[in-house]
């Protein structure tokens, strides 16, 4: 991570005046995280500035404009500190007391919006006053997006992470790379596809696809064999691959079939990271040990049309999770953009690898489930738990198998 | 060929009374074939049936009808005769004398009408007569194939075989694979993608798609590498691979890595014979050599608006044949279906690998090429040409390549 230009970093700005609640809204949105956030030492030389992990955008700069107070109109050496703040911000977070609004706010919301910043205000301590209704819906009609925070609470984190992905712009949100990163130029993972899925005469599925091009792009090597064909590829090799990746269906015949030294996972676990927040995918798995008979499970597919899903999602999941959990349980099933506005009824929520969205989307319905205190799994975590192979097809990633690991320990220790 | 089972071969049905000339249509036609037209010993035990390899539609079975001929209506013992024949045919030619349209035409044309089974009306010794116009014009608007012929001429038989074609079932019209017999199960072949080449971010090009699928359908193995990856990925292997495809404007860098005894080829060179008749394409290629400056080229793109074949077919194949003519040619590019209606203004017409296209398609482009006597070859197949490294990329196809050795020694010899 400290590797990564300060360029490529997402430069958020928090702005407001004093006392307003920066550093809290800062110390609350970065405590809340599922994911490991990591302050890098030796950014001394420039205190207001905190580089850092923030999942799921990845590397941003948070830029603490403490300095840029309230004490009346900006004055020309202020309007010179904050010009050289805003020129690098690529986002900003307007920070103002709930119900206090005043002509400082006024003069950097236009500023903001002159340069063409995408801008969020958190109106913090909103608990505090309910006063600013007015200016609120006059903001909201622009398209501003507006969060209330009662930040010492922690309150309201979630609501200013859903509207940093909404604003964030694309080329910040990128994909991390699918596969590439977990295989060094010129060296070979092998991509297991069965082909009994259905898949259209004469085609690879997307994600296949996806994955080969990704591997060219890194200069890596794929070898492209059937389940069947796994061993004698491994066979054919003088050194091993780093990766074998398989079609989740195939999960159990190709970790049978590849040594244990050979780190594996599947491409549904290479998609929710690459569309999603894996860590939080996998902390969603884990609810499947507390199901029980009798829960209510929503089994969500992106595509509305592809009938290899059909297979997985409508059959092979429910009847490995039945088995599972030893006893019937209720299924739900939504396709495409219907998805429901309250998760409440369900105690888990799984979703297909989402090959076909963006991002910014998978992102956006993490954290609503997040938001609504149901665990969302994905298709391939599901399977891998529900086969007993989690941690192995977690191997490729060490931060999200801590998460399963420091949860396994607490469980041991607890019985 | 001697192993297709009878079922998978086309059978054709040749009706016509006696004396019309129906052996001699079969003569004309398989004896003006390009390709080798090899008939199988073993099948005395019923002389009128003639499996043959029929290039371009592939294993097709002959049966002359002799033996129903045009005494008087048909009787008890004939129509039973006839049926068992009728029962197995696929296409029927029915061969009629010019202008001696009779009953037993009819009848016969109302069966096959009755049965759907599609029918090609051959009129012979179209010389000796010009009248049946009026039964023709009738014919032809019924959809019916009509072919004017003199068969001990050999006149009329690209008519026929393009009518063929066109009436040709499409089950019996597939391709052949595109790779796989090339590739015995659990063999493995590299397959060599640059991706300078501009194909949209995140995928392959169908070419590249479908050859990876065909092997995946045979259980053969592939690796996908770029042309920087080729000697590494050869390094990694214990046993080399059977074979090495490369995008072809990477033939000289991966004909360079790959050692001698390894057979390599071209994507493009795998869909001439996938989507067309490799043999015919060969033929047209060998073409350039009778190239001289200020001739007129056409170079025909299936695909409208794919940028990558922009670059091949207007810049580099150009750039290629000039060099290899040594002097000033002139070029005309023609796109997807607008394909000119008269090829004589061309010395040479150089068509893209089609792989959007269906193989009646290509194959019927091919046959209009050779009636207006105008060479046709390939984008893969000219820059193997130009590049000197046509009889290497040929080693796949031993019958295509004996055209070219043939020619070869034959210049050799008249030299």
């Amino acid at each position: 991570m400290a590797k990564t230009p300060k360029g490529f970093r997402l430069h958020i700005g928090l702005y407001g005046r004093r006392n307003v609640g920066k550093s809290s809204i800062l110390n609350a949105l970065t405590s809340q995280q599922v994911s490991i956030v990591s302050d890098i030492a030796g950014t001394t030389t420039d205190p207001v500035e905190k580089p850092m992990e923030f999942l799921p955008i990845g590397p941003v700069l948070f830029i603490d404009t403490a300095g840029i107070d309230d004490s009346g109109a900006l004055g020309r050496k202020r309007v010179s500190r904050t010009r050289a703040i805003l020129d690098r911000t690529d986002v900003a977070i307007l920070v103002v007391p709930a119900g206090e609004w005043t002509s400082f706010e006024d003069q950097i919301l236009k500023e903001l919006q002159h340069r063409e910043i995408p801008v969020i205000l958190v109106f913090n301590k909103s608990d505090l006053s309910s006063a600013g209704e007015q200016c609120c819906r006059q903001l909201f009609d622009q398209g501003i997006a507006l969060v209330h925070a009662v930040a010492t609470r922690g309150e309201g984190m979630i609501d200013l992470r859903q509207a940093l992905i909404q604003v964030t712009p694309d080329s910040f949100l990128q994909a991390p790379p699918i596969v590439a990163d977990l295989v060094p130029p010129g060296n070979l993972a092998i991509l297991v596809t069965p082909i009994d899925i259905e898949a259209p005469k004469g085609r690879l599925i997307l994600p296949q696809v996806q994955s080969i091009r990704d591997l060219l792009d890194g200069n890596a090597l794929s070898m492209i064999v059937k389940e069947s064909e796994l061993s004698t590829a491994l066979d054919l090799l003088k050194t091993p691959p780093v990766l074998v990746v398989t079609d989740s269906q195939a999960f159990l015949k190709v970790a049978a079939d590849t040594p244990d030294f050979i780190v594996m996972t599947s491409f549904s676990i290479l998609f929710a990271r690459a569309k999603g927040d894996l860590e939080a995918f996998v902390e969603g798995a884990m609810a499947i040990e507390t199901l029980r008979p009798g829960d209510h499970v929503l089994i969500a597919e992106a595509c509305t049309h592809h009938p290899v899903d059909e297979d997985i999602g409508r059959v092979k999941i429910p009847n490995w999770l039945t088995e599972y959990v030893g006893g019937k349980l209720e299924f739900s099933f939504v396709r495409g953009h219907d998805f429901p506005g309250d998760l409440r009824p369900y105690q888990l929520v799984i979703h297909c690898g989402a090959c076909m969205w963006n991002r910014r989307e998978m992102l956006s319905r993490q954290l609503f489930a997040r938001k609504s205190g149901v665990p969302m799994a994905n298709y391939g975590l599901t399977i891998a738990y529900t086969l007993g192979i989690f941690d192995r097809a977690l191997s490729p990633f060490p931060a999200a198998r801590q998460i399963y690991l420091d949860r396994a320990n607490q469980k041991n220790r607890n019985s």
